[in-house]
C-alpha cells in the first residue's frame, strides 16, 4: 500500500511538474533563454515624451511602451500610432502627478479623493493611498483605460505609474487585475506582489486565477545611484552584460532634452530632462543594439504574453 | 406748479447726469481719453505661453493676462511671478478645450458635466451649455479662482475663455458677477452683455448692482480675416491709428512659435502658433510702442479699474 501511495505520488508530482511551465516557456522559449522587454513608461506625458518614444521603437529597439491618459497628451499618441498600428501600448495607470510646474487632473468625473487641494493628483502614492477610496480608485482606472481605447490605442498591458496602484492599498491590486481580467489584456505582476499582496489578501482576489497569472521574472531600471555613478550607457551596458535568465521587464522613460521637457521636470535630479535623452540615446544606438545581439538577448512584448492561452 | 415740477426734473436730472461717470472718468481720465488694456489670454495654456506672455509684459509693453487654471502649466506661472509680484493677472475662467492634441480636464472634483467622453473638456462652449449645469460651472469657477489663489496669484479679474461664460446659460453670468463680487474683484463685462443677458433676466441678477458693474466701452480682438488679409502688424497699427474714446480691452494671445506650440495648436489655422508668435512680436516692438505714443493712448490695467471706489 505504501509502495503504491508513492507511485501515485510521484506521479502526480510529475504531472504537476510537467504542467508549470514557466512564462518564457508559454512564450516559445528554454527556461535558459534570457527575454527582454524594454519598456519606454510615460507615453502621454509631454510632446517631447511622445515624439521621443515613438522615435525609440520605430528607429531604435524600444519595443513596448504605457500611456499616462491623465497627461494633456496623451490624445496626441492616438493621432500619432494612426501611422504605427502595431505598436505594443498598454495603459500606465497614472493615480499621481509628481512635477512641480506641470500638473494633471483624474480623468472620472466624480473622485475627489484622487485630487489634491490644488485640482490636480497627488505628487506621491501615500497621498493616494490615504485619500483615495478603492471604489474611486477602480472607477479611474476604468475611465483611463477607456479613454485610450477612445482615442484608437487597443492596450496590450496594464502597468502603474510610480507603482501607486502596487504602493497604495491591496483593494487597488484586486481592482487593477479584475480590469485587466474584464478587458482581456495582462497586468504587469511581479513575484513579490503575489505573496505580499494577492496570497495575502486571499479575500480580495476571488475570482483571480492566481497561479495562472503572467508573473514576470524582474522588472529592471536604472536607479539614481545607477546614474550617477555609471551613466546610463554603463548601466544598460552592465544589465544586457549580465542579464538573467527569464523574462524581464526593463523600465526606461524617453524625451528629448528640450525646452519643453526641461520645464516638465525642472527641480527634478532624477528622471528628469537629460535622463530620459540618455535612455533615448542608448535604445537608439547601434552599441546598443550590439549588446542585445552579443548576448542573444531575445526582445518580447506584452502583446505576444497576452497572446498566451 | 409746473414751474415748480419742471424745476425739480431739470434739478434731479442734473444731479443724475453729474453722478453717471464714464469708467474712464472713474479713473481720473476724461470722456475723450483713449484709454487700452492690452491683455494676453491664455497664460497657463503652455511652458511656451507662460515663458512668452510674462516676456510681453516684462520686455514688451502688454500689461495684462489672464491665467487657464486647469491647464497643465498654470502652477509653472505662479513659479514665475515670484519674480514679478506686481504683473496683472486674472483668472481667464476656462471651460473648455479646443485643441486636437492637447488637453485638460475641470478642476472641481465632481463636475461630470464639464468633462467629454474622453474625460477633458468640451472643445466648445455650445457643447458646455448643453451639458453642464449652473451648479457645476459655479463650482468650477470657484475651484479655479481658489486654484489660483493658492498658487500666489492675486487675481485682478475674472474674464471667460473662448467666452463661454457669456454664450453658455444667462446663469453663468449670473455665478461670474457673484464670485467676483465676493472675492472682490471685477468681471470683464461688455455693454452687450448688460441689455442681452443681465437686464434681460432680473431676476438672476438680484443682488448685482448692475449700474455700477465696471463695464468696458469695448473689447477688441484679431479675426481671421484681419489676420489673413492685413497681418497682426497691419490690424494693430490700424486698431491704434483709430481707437474710440473710453476704454477698450485687446485680447491677444501670446506664444512662441516652437516644437511645444506648433503641437498644442496643430491643425488650427488661426490662434495657432505662429499666430501667438505675431502678436509676441508686435508687441515687443519698438514700432508698436511707438504707435502708443504717437496716438496718445493711455494703458490702464484691471488692477486700477478693481481700485475704483
Amino acid at each position: 500500500m505504501k509502495k503504491l501511495s508513492t507511485l501515485f505520488f510521484l506521479l502526480i508530482t510529475t504531472l504537476s511538474y510537467a504542467q508549470v511551465k514557466t512564462l518564457a516557456e508559454k512564450l516559445g522559449y528554454s527556461k535558459t533563454d534570457k527575454l527582454l522587454i524594454i519598456h519606454a513608461d510615460d507615453i502621454g506625458l509631454s510632446h517631447s515624451e511622445n515624439v521621443a518614444t515613438i522615435s525609440s521603437m520605430t528607429d531604435g529597439f524600444v519595443n513596448s511602451t504605457s500611456i499616462m491618459m491623465p497627461c494633456s497628451w496623451s490624445t496626441e499618441v492616438g493621432e500619432i500610432i494612426k501611422d504605427h498600428p502595431n505598436l505594443d501600448i498598454g495603459v500606465h495607470i497614472t493615480l499621481t502627478n509628481e512635477w512641480f510646474n506641470y500638473k494633471w487632473g483624474p480623468m472620472a468625473g466624480d473622485v475627489p479623493g484622487l485630487a489634491g487641494p490644488d485640482g490636480f493628483m497627488y505628487p506621491d502614492c501615500a497621498s493616494v493611498a490615504k485619500n483615495a477610496s478603492p471604489e474611486e480608485v477602480e472607477k479611474e482606472m476604468r475611465a483611463q483605460i477607456e479613454a485610450a481605447i477612445r482615442i484608437g490605442i487597443k492596450p496590450t498591458h496594464l502597468d502603474s505609474h510610480m507603482g501607486c496602484v502596487f504602493y497604495g492599498r491591496p483593494e487597488y491590486v484586486a481592482s487593477y487585475l479584475k480590469l485587466a481580467k474584464e478587458y482581456g489584456f495582462p497586468a504587469m505582476v511581479v513575484p513579490q506582489m503575489v505573496d505580499t499582496i494577492i496570497k495575502a489578501n486571499p479575500s480580495l482576489f476571488k475570482g483571480i486565477d492566481v497561479d495562472n497569472l503572467p508573473v514576470i521574472d524582474q522588472v529592471v531600471s536604472a536607479s539614481p545611484t545607477a546614474y550617477d555613478e555609471r551613466g546610463m550607457e554603463g548601466y544598460y551596458t552592465d544589465l544586457m552584460n549580465n542579464l538573467s535568465p527569464g523574462i524581464t521587464a526593463l523600465l526606461i522613460h524617453v524625451a528629448y532634452d528640450n525646452d519643453e521637457m526641461k520645464a516638465v521636470t525642472v527641480r527634478h535630479p532624477y528622471w528628469n530632462s537629460p535622463w530620459r535623452q540618455a535612455d533615448y540615446d542608448f535604445f537608439t544606438s547601434g552599441q546598443g543594439r550590439k549588446l542585445i545581439i552579443d548576448n542573444n538577448i531575445k526582445l518580447v512584448t506584452w502583446r505576444e504574453i497576452g497572446a498566451i492561452n
